[in-house]
């Protein structure tokens, strides 16, 4: 969807340096951008590409000398063209109606104007919102609520009676509302399972990447708040409550219970043990492990996590221990060493 | 599923403080149970909070003042109550039958009351016992045989030959079955596939978690025993084998041909090296990588994995590393250090 | 398929001690492997085990003597093995054809000879190559491209214009091309989707697991390099590139943008940062993590990962930090310790 640059520039109330009634038809990267592209560079490396960039526009902080095509100016070069490239890229829906070999429940209620895919699965009571596309193999349980707009990508189960909001999209494969990992042991051993009668509720305007888990609570609900974003292959575990705004990064884990404040930022292979609460804004970077509280605002690194300063000193030394044996040794040699206990 | 307290008190063989007429026809949390409703408090923490609940009846190990409600006595509560749940919950099973929209190859030996959901997939020669239910979207391969009673949730894939027990249940979008990870390497570099023509053997009463992938065997069989219980995105290698009763937390990965013994209990995110045997009763923290084999009826914790009280010491003073540093300088300063080899 | 030994041992250009018109059927492990059986022996534990072994015939890369059976001679007995087995499973393709409960969209072109399994999508405008095989449930988006003689397993999703070549292999539940991880955050801390416009290309003789996740690029592709094999539950983020030959285990990360050189092998849980280069032949422990560029033909281990012998070292010692803790504070104790900054 071609866009002039007026168009695109008031889009993001961005300043132009050029043509308004120039087209854009098209967006790249600045190696790949041709006339009819625009791009954007973020920091300095990518702005000294830029001269050399046959790109017909860029979305840029301040002017950049020697690049022939046309500017828009914006303090927030990377959030415009987000949004600029949504706007050119905004795809064709699918169109409306329940593709004929796709399997609806007699008392499922599906929007005129939803789409629903080939060899969907649609169980009895389902309720999908006006405008939410089902794609291809998904299944979509007894009971369970969809809200406008939402796009339910290929072979993504979602079990019976979870609810999602508007705007939510869930990636391929993803499975909503399987059962928590719950079992009481009894004297021999012997894993007594606990049923897992809760649901799972996901806000408006998440998005869930492919291959994720998210099971049902055990009472209640889990849930995942409002514009949080999930990467692939991540674990939430029964009646965990995610905030607002979180980032939850590929391969992370978290146990049961645990309650996560909004903008909480996980990075790539995190755990988080259960029953433990983050505190809004806290950030922890990748590969570490949570095993108590953390407050908010505040970054950490480590297993068990710490602040991120002292992680990264920690980090810094530990590949230098086999040294600092050695040189306790020589003091040892010395001066004698006592009986250490 | 109504029941009166006689019932469910006789049913975990409690000693019941109330009127074993009453009836009971939901369970819930302590702070959301209601008049009709069963709850259980663990431990102090939750029997604190029981004489301002509005619970019908708790189940609990003794008595607690001041709570209104019905009591049921047991020396084990939280075991009595996942009993006395599942016993409320006993879900009506979805109807008898094969659903029209799913593909039964002329082959397949389905018992008359199994329930096959819609777009099921089952291949040639497959059987599936009397009482399983097979949910939407399911693959069932050529020649695999499930027993009676078991549960496969939607859009699992059972790959050809795989044998599942009775009372096995896998939950949404796992796969058991697809081909171990081997290859045997030319001088060029090149990876040639060695061909995985064992299976995979589930035993009786096993549940699975979501997106559990457990590879077929080279030869012979992967086997998962009776009991045990998989968390979501488990990765099972070729040729494991994973003893009875054991707990395999999310994210866990076990490389191929490893052996657990019975009633391991592996937290999240531990990784198994291959070849290794982990002794029955072993329980590994999360986040523990195991490169040895391990004695059983022991905690361990770490990378790689130590006996727990020595991994706790670790990780005490891990976070102190750079202090300790600062002092072994101190001290070199005051006395001068030898030369480091 | 039954061999002769004489067809075997050419086959693999091995020197045959035995006769080359006994017929082969079948093969095994040493232990299990009967008269009609093939098996191998790679090192001396398993010679060690071959006298006793009532295998018709062993590859081995020299004789072993007390083995009854007969031997074929070869410098490289697992290549050789798993070439032999190969030919003696090579399975009988299912039938050419498009099952008729498959969905295939008008314009989409399936070759003559490729099978199309019960359930199948396959979109608008995708392209199935001669000889190829795509099981049931599988999602073939829009626009895909799939070269000859490739293997797409039960429910794997390839989403819209992927591109796949010649003999690839894709284990069930996995998902290719879903979106990138990318947003832009605005000043409330909201994040903002950036548009996942690039594709996803798979290279010839590439094979993947089970419910691996590879995102489609922001521009351009993400690319898996000819020979390269992923384990089960991989994340590979967008605009990664993989070498060729690499072998990626079980539960790896790469964040975006990171490039692989080709043969790089990654351990079981390594996770990989964002805009990382690791160099041709370089070779990572289970359990690492990677957060700067590595260089290639070397092997390493820890977190972050540093060159092997050097991780091992800093491994072995680590354990004993509440020791050297103590002996610092012996030494402190006997001199007195100088004030630490």
């Amino acid at each position: 969807m071609a866009a002039t640059l007026g168009t695109l520039a008031a889009l993001v109330h961005g300043d132009l340096r050029g043509d308004p009634t120039r087209v854009i038809s098209g967006h790249a990267g600045i190696d790949g951008a041709g006339a009819g592209d625009i791009t954007f560079a973020g920091d300095e490396r990518w702005r000294a590409k830029l001269a050399a960039s046959k790109a017909g526009a860029a979305v840029l902080a301040s002017p950049v000398p020697g690049f022939a095509g046309a500017m828009i100016l914006t303090a927030e070069p990377q959030l415009a063209f987000a949004r600029i490239v949504q706007h050119l890229v905004a795809a064709a829906k699918p169109p409306a109606g329940v593709h004929p070999s796709a399997v609806v429940a007699a008392g499922a209620i599906i929007a005129a104007d939803a789409h629903i895919g080939p060899l969907v699965s649609v169980g009895e009571g389902a309720e999908i919102g006006p405008g939410t596309v089902v794609h291809a193999g998904a299944v979509v349980g007894v009971g369970v609520r969809i809200g406008r707009d939402s796009v339910i990508h290929a072979r993504v189960v979602l079990e019976h009676d979870v609810v999602l909001g508007e705007r939510v999209t869930i990636h391929a494969g993803t499975v909503i509302g399987s059962d928590g990992f719950g079992y009481a042991t009894d004297k021999q051993g012997r894993h007594v399972k606990v049923p897992q009668t809760g649901t799972v509720i996901i806000e408006d305007d998440v998005e869930i990447g492919s291959c994720v888990c998210v099971d049902r609570a055990r009472f209640d609900a889990t849930r995942i708040r409002r514009g949080t974003k999930i990467d692939n292959l991540v674990q939430i575990a029964h009646n965990v409550e995610v905030g607002e705004d979180c980032l939850l990064v590929a391969l992370v884990g978290i146990a049961g219970s645990t309650k996560l404040g909004d903008r909480v930022v996980l990075g790539g292979h995190v755990g988080v043990g259960g029953h433990i609460t983050i505190a809004a804004g806290a950030q922890v970077a990748a590969y570490s492990g949570i095993t108590a509280d953390l407050e908010g605002n505040a970054r950490y690194l480590g297993l068990p996590a710490i602040p991120l300063a002292d992680g990264l000193r920690v980090r810094v030394v530990q590949k230098r221990l086999p040294e600092l044996f050695r040189r306790v040794s020589a003091l040892e040699r010395r001066f004698g060493a006592e009986e250490v206990p």
